[in-house]
């Protein structure tokens, strides 16, 4: 039995299709709960050993802190606007994966202009008591590879996909 | 059936746990292919259409080159040494993911001195004809978020597990 699937050979609303639908709607209303900053509903499919990897420092978080996205959204004024391009998910039994590139537009808190930043975004998923939940992300911009005088690497902040 | 498993979970070699040490041999194959400065080695296991997010520019990569693989090579003298910690892999059916931080040790082409490079690794893998397949690759390093006198982030190469 083959039960991995991409976005390109799901057709049907059954079997993985069914979860890749699922795991894309968990995904979408990640980013409706942002844009309506509710960091406890942005947070609400993940799993309580989560291991994120994210933009900031420190290398990894183990589990998932309501009141550290809520302080990072007040780093921003207006909407905190997110967009999932070229997301592909892979479903197979009770583990599945999905990658794409996010862009993150918003504006600093205090700032006079917004800025769009696209990033990497990877999620790992495992089904539990019937429902998927987020068990790992991983989200990142590279790095420019020449060092700058002050030994320092540039993030690669300027992407376009 | 409830066939996801953790690296805690895991006990025996049957069942998801044959599936949690192949996969952990892959990764430790390809860590020995670098080492070895054996680009078509360290990629045996990528999956035709896997999609790469690496420490460089761009934001992905469709498909996988050894002589991009061999050109990095290239920009280093001696060894080339990766070490993986805290893995964690979760298998279901034919679709698994893992991730971990991996120290990266190398001395750059004409510099004096080597350096220590911790980052954080996620693998996305899917079965194919009886073997697991590299269908997803997410390398990065974080970023320092005050922004620097000329506009841009420092990626933050100096971080310690």
């Amino acid at each position: 039995m083959t039960n991995a699937a991409t976005a390109e050979e799901t057709t049907g609303p059954t079997g993985s299709g069914a979860d890749e639908a699922r795991i894309r709607e968990i995904l979408a209303e990640e980013i409706a709960a942002l844009r309506d900053r509710d960091p406890e509903r942005m947070l609400a499919a993940y799993a309580p050993d989560v291991v994120q990897f994210i933009l900031a420092p420190p290398l990894q978080i183990r589990g998932s802190d309501p009141q550290a996205v809520a302080a990072w959204m007040s780093g921003f004024a207006g909407p905190i606007v997110r967009e999932l391009r070229d997301l592909r998910v892979e479903v197979g039994g009770d583990v599945a994966f999905a990658h794409g590139l996010t862009a993150l537009r918003a504006t600093p808190a205090g700032s006079p202009r917004g800025f769009e930043l696209w990033l990497r975004t990877t999620v790992g998923l495992r089904r539990r008591d019937g429902d998927w939940r987020v068990a790992h992300v991983h989200e990142s911009v590279p790095f420019h590879m020449q060092m700058q005088d002050d030994g320092w690497f540039r993030a690669a902040t300027d992407l376009q996909p």
